[in-house]
């Protein structure tokens, strides 16, 4: 192998650079889906990939940029593409997704600038609306080109307050909801699909390593609930005479707790209320109406519908008490396994780059990687994330793990160029 | 006496007509303070007072609005004052404050036809802001004209989206804030301060009697809570890591119900979450902080305090856990006795026009009333609520029952009239 390295200078700058971009002054990130800050760090990346990496930059139908290396021999061979996600939750971190992005514009920076000629045509990759967003769809660009999704599906979605049809919003960034059926990755169409992001967990940063292999994609189930209870007089009506929706919710939030505090640690099941909007939300009127997320997830499924199991029985409960709900499956996305040749060639490049075996790990976050899996060859690379954080602007890592991510996927590049037909 | 009586099919008209301004889709009235539909409603209120009911209109500091009964033998006497206010909260009822207003009206208007002098100044008053709302104040134009409140204390209000300042919006509705102190009433400035309003409970509804006297209002304790934990991946954080915010607040909900739920009934305490707002708000992050009111009312304040030293100890075992809070004191109002005289003609008033002698309740929402009684007599009457609901659209009370209520009301004034000084 050549002796090439990543930029580790370079590299903190662009995070810097890109971090800027939807900024709040309570220093999160805030680049939701189709929001001009998505917009603003788009025209970044397009700009910069322009001027130091690519040859040619195109938007498909889902509005993922795709930049196109410049120097390959074998142009008929299927695309090694690497990437991640531009877009964040609100009050995000600056990593989560950037840094994907960024280290796959490095890795190939990197390449152009030593005029390496690949044998595979590589294609560096941002994806549209990968984090939860206000039209009520994540993973977007990559459900969309590995054919998850079509326009059928997609036309039910709209922005939760604007109420912008997720077709108009797409179209805005670029895409074409028109023919969005007909531009799909065929299954197999290409060689490897390869995600770096942070782990966003603490297992790394527990064990000290700054890098790891993904094996497999945690399985989530997502619904949004809505539970109707009475709004009345919080002063007039007597205790025995309510239907607080929201005291509804509180309820099954402690017995969703209690319930998952009871499975084994090391095989972990976990369950979130992380949004919730109260009507009408006022100190002197009793709930009537809550609308709430439940996200479970597990590596595990079957613990998964377990859970799902006990929360029927909660809401039945409830329903028996005045409190009747609707509720919307979301998601229900089992574990996905990633590729085991993909995953190998990372180990290896590790093993050879830094002498050290990195771990295998579930990752208990969705990601794009997951609907990529589905169609083709797909692995990903964990950085260790400082103290576990993530989705807030507490999130971080060193510069030094990152930089080692980065030469893993430069030497894993090289790699699966020579071992991938 | 003479045989003067309400108009039942004029009663019926106003409410329904006042009830279109701010009607939303879902057929709740939305006329919170400073809003379109407020400033709609008092256009509304004036001028069908000057067609139909006063000589003239003025609006006072605090944008309360005053209209004057024509036929006035002794001008230099207290004014007699009768209204209530003409806001609601956001999806209430045509009931709770309009209702008030528009049986003043009426009862002025009767007079009026009648050319019925009075020896009294007889004062036709609408309120300004009795409702929360997101100035965060309530009983707002009461407070101000008692002395309650004054410029050093509103400053610090502002609507809690916009930011406009109150006085901003105070001035927006033709008050005066820069002079909002000089022109309070002086204590005893008026003879008698009378409200009428739905009870919003279950009481007479249960008797199946049509009015109450209200011989005190409630206490009403209210803080506003910003519980913070810290916002983190909903999947990669494990259970035991968590500092969930929302989490924390359930717990809350469900402690304050098993606590309250152990007074005796017969003198209740009631206690509710009726406005929560979660941050950051995503279905996969870890509520990071969430912020929201507790509203405890007795009209015991014994019970009240008690409820409050549990909730100290409730956020200290949160605090231990790593939820940290701070909590603002929103409201700290003991509960008012409302003046005996008065009282006793509405109830003299009852018996004479219905043949049935009303009860005598303490009110369990908060009400103007409770501001004027502090610096003169004030007495209210009780309308019943059908199912004892209130601040919902399914507000309701009958026409038969309102008809009392408005003779009660008309005979009330009449007898005040000669009773008093």
């Amino acid at each position: 192998m050549l002796n090439l390295k990543v930029n580790k200078a370079r590299i903190q700058h662009n995070i810097l650079e890109l971090g800027e971009i939807g900024l709040s002054q309570k220093g999160g990130v805030n680049r939701s889906l189709a929001s001009q800050a998505d917009i603003d760090s788009r025209k970044w990346i397009k700009e910069y990939w322009l001027k130091n990496v690519v040859s040619e930059i195109t938007t498909d139908v889902g509005a993922n940029l795709w930049g196109s290396y410049p120097y390959v021999s074998e142009k008929e061979l299927a695309p090694i593409i690497i990437g991640s996600h531009n877009d964040s939750v609100p009050e995000g971190g600056k990593y989560d997704g950037a840094l994907g992005v960024l280290l796959a514009t490095e890795v190939s920076q990197t390449l152009s600038e030593n005029e390496i000629t690949l044998r595979h045509p590589l294609k560096v990759i941002s994806l549209t609306g990968e984090e939860p967003n206000p039209y009520q769809i994540s993973t977007l660009g990559s459900k969309i080109i590995s054919g998850v999704v079509g326009q059928d599906n997609l036309k039910k979605f709209s922005h939760i307050e604007t109420k912008e049809s997720l077709a108009d919003a797409i179209d805005r960034l670029g895409g074409d909801f028109q023919h969005i059926d007909e531009n799909v990755l065929k299954p197999d169409s290409f060689a490897a699909f390869l995600e770096c992001h942070i782990e966003q967990g603490r297992r790394l940063f527990e064990r000290e390593e700054p890098v790891a292999v993904v094996s497999s994609i945690t399985g989530i189930y997502r619904e949004l609930v809505e539970l109707k209870g009475e709004s009345n007089h919080a002063g007039t009506t007597d205790l025995k005479h309510r239907k607080d929706a929201l005291l509804a919710m509180s309820w099954i939030n402690l017995e969703l707790r209690k319930f998952l505090s009871e499975f084994d640690e090391t095989d972990p099941v976990v369950g979130t209320i992380g949004f919730a909007e109260v009507l009408p939300n006022a100190a002197n009127i009793i709930p009537g109406s809550v609308k709430f997320n439940i996200d479970i997830r597990s590596g595990n499924w079957q613990k998964v519908e377990q859970t799902i199991t006990f929360l029927d029985e909660c809401f039945e409960q409830l329903w028996e008490k005045g409190i009747q709900n609707q509720r919307e499956k979301i998601l229900y996305q089992k574990p996905a396994d990633l590729n085991k040749q993909i995953s190998a060639a990372l180990v290896a490049s590790t093993e050879e780059e830094y002498k050290y075996q990195p771990q295998q790990m579930t990752s208990m976050a969705g990601h794009d990687a997951a609907n990529l899996a589905r169609i083709g060859r797909a692995g990903m690379l964990f950085v260790k994330s400082v103290d576990g954080k993530s989705h807030c602007k507490e999130e971080f890592s060193q510069i030094d793990d990152i930089e080692v991510a980065g030469n893993v996927l430069l030497n894993t590049i090289l790699r699966l160029d020579k071992e991938l037909d």
